[in-house]
């Protein structure tokens, strides 16, 4: 355990991210992963336990509008008409992570972690996710959890995402 | 401070962090980085901060070889004659994060976290940075932080690249 984030994030998530990536190197399902109020913390979680980060494949910090079009393909008039967090905008994220990574598996994440102010006038703890796989399936979340903060947001969130790995990984099985 | 990662990472990290955008923000210099053997925790650590976040524009976690290619157009030519840990692909990725980014500065981290036997045959602790900004500047460090395990690495890693990023940013002001 002294080899693996250590105190950096609950060990609960820590237990939880070796879980999925046993099960997906097990699967031998590659991951792929689309970030936007995470910035980059799932990433961090899945590269994290020595002897199975490779079955991580690639993932993308897309904080700005524009890095989610640029990167995930993601249609600019859908952000526009649904905003960025949105089931419209999650579902376009992990299609388009999947489309551009060398995965099975692909799970997308945006929310306002908040607080308010940064141009996000949305609902504090308000985050979508998708994950969809190269089968097509397709599954969507939608979580409100509160205003637990920022810490506390992302931390949620990246318990939900997890949780919806481990899930589909078990669906493809 | 309730409102950061908290416990998750060193608090001297999360400072430097905060010193790093409030002079990227003060500064206008968006900035764009490119993770491997960090897998994300620099682009947690750029998107933690309320107030400022909005400065760190994209991140990519190219943590296969073939993510360096696709995501970054490292060529496959220098990843196989160099290796992925390299000065080389170090400014290749720099160079390809600015060039696919809308940021003004690029940071690019690549390096062996260990412990060996994930297909790293390299030196435990090795790890290369580079810094590329719109004006043409690029700075290259190779860091030797020895065996000092997963965990020690990566933070050690996040320490340096903050540093370089704050240099960088106060060369362009």
């Amino acid at each position: 355990m002294a080899e693996t984030l250590g105190p950096a994030l609950p060990h609960d998530l820590q237990d939880k991210a070796r879980n999925v990536l046993e099960k997906a190197c097990k699967a031998r399902t590659p991951i792929a992963v689309a970030e936007s109020c995470t910035g980059g913390l799932l990433s961090a979680l899945l590269t994290d336990i020595p002897g199975c980060s490779h079955i991580f494949e690639r993932g993308f910090v897309t904080y700005s509008d524009q890095a989610k079009c640029d990167l995930l393909g993601v249609d600019r008039a859908i952000v526009d008409d649904c905003g960025a967090v949105s089931r419209e905008v999650a579902i376009a994220m992990a299609r388009g992570a999947l489309d551009r990574a060398e995965a099975d598996l692909a799970l997308s994440i945006t929310g306002f972690a908040g607080p308010p102010g940064e141009g996000d006038d949305g609902e504090e703890g308000l985050v979508h996710f998708a994950c969809c796989s190269k089968g097509g399936s397709m599954t969507h979340l939608e979580c409100h959890y509160g205003k637990e903060g920022r810490q506390g947001v992302r931390i949620a969130a990246l318990n939900t995402a997890l949780n919806l790995l481990e899930q589909e990984i078990g669906a493809l099985a």
